[in-house]
């Protein structure tokens, strides 16, 4: 399963190798990471996803609540989230398989922001299922370069 | 001026923590961070943004290459890019201003994933530009909560 930490830090020098490092303490493993300015000039938010390793949480979550640049510690896993993430993929096209890399991105709403004599260069957001499954149709044809943005997510509703 | 790093580390517990240590001991302050799986299994990609400062990146750069666990490091700020982020705005709405949200929405092809009885939630990609517009214009309608990912970046063309 894979859980969801946003985390609201001062925005100053050092804070992300700070909260990174209550999670090497921990020996727990992040799956993906981002760290972005919020709304508030000096305040950023550090999202995290890890799988599994639910027993280390509860002792993560109270390290990190604990720093002096740590504003709120929200654990979204158990919550109903609209979760996002966006990866750019250059693949390897051919005459041929220029069609086939087509349909794919038609079938996922991806759009082309980018081609070359090789390669085009395609853009996908959606939820890390959807884009695990994007990548996984287009590895046939040889992925040269991939670089996805780790998910961001925001409860669902109003609150 | 934004610079833009692009990092391939081993991905094993605590590589963020400590390659954003290494931007802290030179006291670079990070505008933004993503880190996700790459193509290879135990690959992950670090990239990061940071906003001026170009004085210090030689000695970060070089820091960042002696690493064990760094397997690249490419200064993507001088070449001509395709960089993406997404963002998730919560924004208040009533009846309204229901119409003029759509409207920013429809100019920027922002897409509503979300409604509440008195918040939109939205999605935008594009570059840092685009949102930061995105956003600016929203602002007035009060944002209640938002979760950039970062930007991404690749090269355009074949490389």
């Amino acid at each position: 399963m894979k859980n969801t930490l946003s985390v609201l830090v001062r925005n100053q020098v050092g804070v992300v190798a700070q909260a990174t490092e209550v999670f090497r303490q921990h020996n727990v493993n992040l799956n993906s990471i981002s760290c972005a300015e919020t709304e508030a000039f000096d305040v950023s938010r550090l999202m995290l996803t890890v799988e599994g390793q639910e027993h280390l949480f509860d002792a993560v979550k109270a390290d990190l609540a604990s720093k002096d640049f740590v504003l709120e510690v929200e654990d979204l896993s158990a919550r109903d989230l609209v979760d996002r993430e966006l990866a750019l993929v250059k693949v390897a096209v051919t005459r041929e398989t220029t069609t086939q890399v087509m349909q794919v991105c038609e079938v996922f709403r991806a759009t082309v922001v980018g081609m070359g004599q090789e390669t085009m260069t395609l853009e996908i957001t959606g939820d890390m299922r959807k884009v695990d499954g994007f990548i996984r149709l287009l590895r046939p044809f040889g992925i040269r370069s991939l670089a996805r943005t780790g998910s961001v997510a925001l409860a669902r509703g109003d609150d």
